[in-house]
């Protein structure tokens, strides 16, 4: 069968204010956004998409990419988006435990299992040697990772380590492990289903241009503004010869 | 062969002005809206697309998603959109019946069969002991259904059983019935060819990413805003470490 | 071999003001359309996307729904939008004959031959008992023929016939003839390779959507309107059942 | 295994502006646009999307399509838009020279050698009897060069020679030689895995349509403009017959 591991994520300190027991859906989830003094930025939304199953839940939402502004007065796209998935353990009938965190602090593996039934299971490991942080599992995909996602096939299989101390600061965001010293072995097991996936894919497909900002490019080609020789003004000066 | 059977809809009240045998398209088809006073409501739009057959007639029209606004001036998912088949026995040549009720009041099964002809089957069953409602063949498709759909390979088959009487309030539609007492054997039997199930397959995949609502934060990327430090200022505090 | 092919076309007067020799791309191409006096209409956009081989050229060109304003405020789908396909002979070396008109006056058939190289060949034949008509080759693809030129396999083909005398106004395009009487066997053959079909599906899965106009209804989902209970008043008022 | 080659670039004068060693993403990339004074044009937004290998990188970025006003109002799509691939050879470690020019005069090759791993490897020829041009390597990607790519089965290759000398202006781009007078033999090799091809081809299959400038025309279907007779009125006079 087929596999997609994730061995541990790098988002952290947006958490802090989540603290229900109820799916995400249902209050700020991923951030902790300082009230919007009316239309001072554009209104955010929050729209995790999200898997109950009986063990464990899954919701994925996207995040937007950042431009800086040049002197030009163009845009220049400078860190792609991504998609942020969270897990919670199930906490009873159709309850999830969004808010519990667990004491680990190293690596953590999901892996979605494709074919018949494709599942997602948290193995992790625990290392003694490492400080404890007590943190929720949060993985972000980035831009690539979700291209091997939308490109599984159905014999394929694919894996992310995400490995909390290699980054200049850690940020990290792990779940729990499979701890030979204190032998507790908890692994998140989540069984998707192939339309379950269908959806996933849609919605990968869906915003991985507006994750790359090919949005913003797409959107300002404007026929009005092209034809009035801004566009050719900026086109490189050779005549591009394309009758091969 | 390959079959996807939806065994009762659990959509009702709308219905009521939906009297005229012309197809859907030819009236305010799903929807009895109160007139919308100049602006008070951004304009609606009835886009049904429908599969006109010998015997039946399949329509498909979506429904929008569910926001809450939020203190924070952000707006979240509350619940995503989904998209509506709408079955009529024919009445005629090339006449459909949009307004027959049928008597019945449990499971009612539709099934696509996919492979050289897709059909659409209502197979239906009757109980005595269920109360009798009167109502019209429609059936909801949510996200994940519609993932069923989208992702059916050329010898696959799916089936949605919507049971009236599981839900807290029963909002149900269901057609009519394999009436073992009075021996009522009704099925309607859409054939959908290659071409109408490419037709539904662009169509729901269009709109997946719309009915999860992930084109409101899609829309609201603007590099603008993005850049003035509002994204960054509500991004996750850590730096993302991406060079794995 | 694959073939896709499509006796007849059913669309004509727009073609009057059609006279230059150059591909449709440097004149208005498909439409006679009165100046539109400052802003009284929207701008209207021809982008008619070539494909030229040695024999003939083939423009792709999308033609926009219709919509009607319901008594509600809200705007109903009437009829569905379709893509444009017209043929041009070549006059000479990547000089192609838009404007050149033949006589006959039924049915054409053109085919999309997929495998290594997808051809388009006109084959027609002539019927001395109809009135002669002088018409240029365009055809109307409908939504599902589209639907059957997105979801050609490999080794699939399917054909369209547009039989001129079928509808109620006999609006019909036909190139030339398999002339038994005269013996003029004229067939127009373009030989489409997989990348240029690539960006044909490309083009046709993207505009699919908006021909049904399942684009307004997207574009009418605003977080902010329907959060204010609009989008929730219209909805059906049953409480929807998800959790099967 | 797979390859895509192409041989030569056709894209120049934009790169003066081009020094820094470091990836595009962090300059002004491919354009040097004249300040836009506020507001004078839209603003623009440079997307490019980067792969970085050991031995060099790959960054690929959109130019939108070109219209013209006609005297009806309308826009007419006169060039389509076309995507730019750069490379860069490595510089040092995650260091790429972006500004090095290399002293060659003909064509060039690159190949995206698809199947387990995906390379882009840069052949290249020099010929003496050319006069020389000091020039950098971008690639601009013709709208059926892109549906070669989107449509690369797992078994397929595709091969683009872009020959500096057969334009009017030779507005040409080349990387380095397999020299053989002065035995300088140097190609650039990118290994790029299926998943990194996946967001190329997700980035290439969203902006196709839009290079096609069919988003204009998609963009201005409003039903409040079709349903008040716009549409109809421009649409051919006669009556479309639909019921084949």
């Amino acid at each position: 069968s087929l596999s997609l591991t994730c061995r541990q994520s790098d988002y952290f300190d947006q958490q802090q204010r989540f603290t229900t027991s109820t799916p995400p859906n249902n209050n700020s989830s991923f951030s902790s956004q300082p009230p919007n003094r009316a239309g001072q930025f554009p209104p955010r939304y929050f729209v995790g998409h999200s898997i109950y199953k009986g063990k464990a839940a899954l919701t994925v939402e996207p995040r937007a990419p950042d431009f800086i502004a040049l002197d030009s007065g163009a845009f220049k796209l400078v860190k792609e988006g991504f998609v942020l998935l969270q897990f919670a353990p199930a906490a009873g009938v159709r309850l999830y435990d969004w808010s519990r965190k667990q004491d680990r602090n190293t690596g953590t593996t999901f892996s979605f299992l494709l074919g018949q039934m494709m599942e997602v299971i948290i193995d992790t490991f625990y290392d003694d040697l490492q400080p404890k942080l007590k943190l929720l599992e949060v993985f972000s995909l980035s831009v690539t990772e979700i291209g091997s996602l939308v490109s599984l096939g159905a014999r394929d299989s694919c894996e992310f380590f995400h490995d909390p101390f290699k980054g200049k600061r850690c940020c990290l965001l792990y779940f729990c492990v499979q701890n030979k010293l204190i032998n507790l072995d908890e692994s998140i097991y989540i069984p998707v289903t192939k339309a379950e996936f269908a959806v996933l894919n849609s919605a990968f497909n869906f915003i991985l241009p507006y994750l790359l900002g090919w949005h913003a490019f797409a959107n300002s080609i404007k026929p009005e503004d092209t034809s009035r020789g801004n566009n050719a003004s900026s086109r490189h000066g050779g005549d591009v010869e394309w009758n091969r």
